[in-house]
């Protein structure tokens, strides 16, 4: 096993990582990331990413580690020549939806998911909650806009555009996300859970909400 | 003229593309879009940005357009050779940077700019102001950390995580930046501002607070 993964199953910029790995056909294995124990802050792991985050790819053939699982999704792209586009538009395509997903809808999804359900409940922010809840609704508006009459994001194919924007959203703990709403990214997000090898956040990578109830 | 930057002053993520288009040598030329006067939000440029943003790039030469201040910085680097990295694992670098960017800093650092300087002051929500600026004081921990000893972000030349990582940071209105608490990316800052042709947003840019004062 050459490639590994540092991650944990709570993390869908993880997630975005790990079901790119999967879906590449790649040989590769998740390492845990306690990361409720503080495990990303340590000087170990900041040695490792500097930006004190998961999940950090690590290549122990080519003597190489990587960060940003957008960058991950690159660099496993390069590997497996799949998910990046069929052509240079197709590819500047998928890093446009990337970027918007890591600017507007992975990232507030990511915080206040946590803020949500992994702070304690004395110490949520209510205002901040709502705030970001907010500016989700504009990018969830945004994606299912697109998604109308296409089958995934960029061209006719699976590609890191879906990867990274379906970070998120397959998780069960509340966030303000309702599926049903946006009837374009349901069938969407069903479309990709249907595909062979697809897996579920949580059947993907190790740790889980019950390991800590 | 056959670039055309439809971009406004008060927006870093246009500054991000203005800066890369200037530094390039590219011909080019800003297109004011009266963002404040909810030009972003027309049909007519949804239907050239369906996620309703400013920047957006128009090559009429080649019939494309492109959005996100990253992608069009990747179409500038296609067309001038300039600031992608010198090699593959320098380019990973560099997407690496502008993600984090796009994660963690300018998303932040906008929406609080905004939030604190361009709304009226008795909607702006405090709570939230006050969240954003502490998990950007995690951002620029990160970047300063990143910076020392460093020239610039990747490499030893200027690339598009040094022009994106600066988007909003030379704005003079308050968003919780203090550049004197991070020595590195003052330095870095004062640098990128003394290479030739380099302009403050508000010199390369139509629009700034003064129209609307």
């Amino acid at each position: 096993m050459t490639l590994q993964l540092q991650c944990f199953g709570e993390s869908g910029n993880s997630y975005k990582a790990a079901l790119a790995l999967e879906l590449s056909g790649l040989a590769w294995e998740p390492v845990f990331v306690d990361f409720f124990q503080g495990a990303a802050r340590t000087p170990e792991f900041k040695a490792i990413n500097a930006m004190g985050e998961a999940p950090v790819l690590i290549d122990t053939d080519h003597d190489y580690s990587i960060t940003q699982s957008g960058a991950i999704q690159d660099y496993i792209s390069h590997l497996s020549g799949k998910f990046a586009g069929n052509s240079p538009k197709e590819r500047r395509e998928v890093l446009r939806w990337v970027l918007f997903d890591n600017h507007k809808l992975s990232s507030m999804a990511g915080v206040t998911r946590f803020l949500m359900n992994f702070l304690p409940e004395d110490k949520r922010p209510q205002e901040a909650i709502a705030f970001n809840q907010g500016r989700l609704q504009g990018a969830y508006a945004v994606l299912n806009a697109h998604l109308e009459g296409r089958q995934w994001i960029v061209g006719n194919d699976i590609t890191n555009a879906d990867l990274s924007c379906c970070g998120y959203l397959y998780y069960p703990e509340p966030f303000g996300f309702d599926r049903a709403a946006f009837p374009n990214i349901d069938a969407w997000l069903t479309r990709l859970s249907e595909t062979p090898g697809w897996k579920h956040p949580y059947d993907l990578m190790p740790g889980n909400p019950s390991d800590r109830a």
